[in-house]
């Protein structure tokens, strides 16, 4: 019944110990190998008892396998990939938790050639990083979408779907460059917004950081829990998603404009019809389960 | 002890409801009257008995009172002022909640010239509106900042200072255009930017309403809350603190074509300082208690 019995997870931070804590949650029979890359990282990993056992390379912990899930920064994929090649048994399948898919998906067929690879992307997450960060129900109720290369068989694609239902999750299947588009609105450009806003009000010499800290609450801390997502992770999603990521921002920059626009020149009913407009969308938002209806977050007052 | 005895809220909505009902919880000794121009939100605050009394004319709930408070949108501010001219009271002080202070300050001395007026700001709020989404702790642990104009009555500016910390805030004073300065950052900035983002997020051809609202969690989502404050409230704040807004959307543009050119070019070192720069900030957010430290704002997974 269980879709693997033998899963290994190569880096143990927020998604990667996460992985492991859904699995113990809802198929204990799963054997978990682990590894990081990272000494500490182990350390914390063994002393949770994440995983059955943590080794110290990648290449032992994969040995046994017939699920590897790569839960590494998207520009380290390929490295680590590399790092399996030799021990990957023929039959095991490979996949990822990366944030942008086309890019992943060929770094991985470069570096295993022959293996059977579905690259995956769970759309969840928090803002806190490492493996003590990580629980088991962050993927309940969330979308995770698989992207599997037009070769790949099919009962492969099924069986992590399988696997990805079992932890929580409800899985659609898309084209690799087509999730790079959908993931650059929904959740590059948030970011990117997100840091670049932070980054200004950093930067002021007329308000000082301490003014910006003392009056965050009027709508500028909501960027900064986005803001303090991991940074090399974040880092490597921009690379690596480059031209969808552009062709975003550039849109976004044009609607800036027009704001910018009506603003000064006192366009009082443009505003208010777009500010209507927006109010729409966080209504399906909450009605599709996607968040929660509780005033500011449910924050605490 | 109580600084005022008898106070009229004017706008019974998120926040002057929440004032109303701050003011029943921390001092219930005090004769709270209330109108608002609207008389469905009339009818639903004498349902829930947020007042010792709704009157039908703004005139008739200021003759007896103390302290006024002006709880509508700013741009109406001088219109309601306006319409208290004639039954204000000579001693009693007018205040508002307002987002933008000087053009405030200006409507109010205009409209009331002989007036005692300090305005002030309550940096605190939720993307709900409506009598029925305010509650009584929503100014506990936030800001409320005073910009009484130099020549105002020290002891009217005390006596408001001591009733917004009855009612749980902690009270700044501060020059009226500094705030609109300060708040263009933290609050006006943010609002106008999530405002685009999701509207930018609404217009495209390539990726679906249905998958941008699906895929949220990966960050759109959180933008959403803050678009879905009042249309009317924010169109105002845009149109009556335009310089300021102006003068940060223009910073905020020039760091964001930075970040766009880091990414263009591969700059990955540029994009990591900025993000581990900005993660110290939410942490000193966090450490002020302006913000809860539950992962993904306490969300339930």
């Amino acid at each position: 019944m269980l879709p693997f019995s033998r899963v290994t997870i190569i880096g143990l931070g927020l998604i990667g110990s996460s992985v492991a804590r859904a699995i113990r949650a809802n198929m204990p029979d799963v054997q978990i190998m682990g590894h990081d890359g990272d000494a500490d990282v182990r350390a914390k990993a063994r002393k949770l008892g994440l995983c059955d056992d943590v080794s110290d390379q990648a290449g032992t912990a994969v040995i046994d396998a017939d699920l590897v899930i790569l839960c590494v920064p998207v520009g380290a994929m390929q490295e680590v990939a590399e790092s399996i090649a030799a021990d990957l048994p023929d039959e095991a399948i490979v996949s990822d938790v990366g944030s942008c898919k086309q890019s992943v998906s060929e770094a991985l067929a470069a570096a295993l050639p022959n293996a059977t690879i579905i690259p995956a992307h769970p759309v969840a997450g928090t803002e806190k990083s490492g493996p003590e960060a990580g629980f088991a129900t962050l993927f309940k109720g969330r979308w995770c979408i698989l992207t599997p290369p037009d070769a790949a068989p099919e009962v492969a694609a099924e069986k992590l779907s399988t696997f990805w239902k079992r932890l929580g999750a409800d899985v659609e299947i898309m084209d690799a460059r087509h999730h790079d588009m959908v993931l650059a609105v929904t959740s590059h450009l948030p970011h990117l917004i997100a840091y670049t806003i932070v980054g200004t009000a950093d930067d002021l010499g007329d308000v000082t950081e301490r003014e910006v800290i003392k009056y965050s609450a009027g709508g500028f801390r909501d960027f900064t829990r986005i803001a303090a997502s991991d940074p090399v992770m974040w880092r490597d999603v921009f690379l690596n998603n480059k031209d969808a990521v552009l062709e975003m921002l550039q849109r976004f920059s044009e609607d800036l404009t027009a704001l910018q626009r009506a603003i000064r020149y006192g366009k009082g009913d443009e505003l208010e019809a777009l500010f209507t407009r927006t109010r729409a969308i966080r209504r399906s938002i909450v009605e599709e389960g996607q968040d929660d209806d509780a005033p500011d977050f449910g924050r605490k007052h």
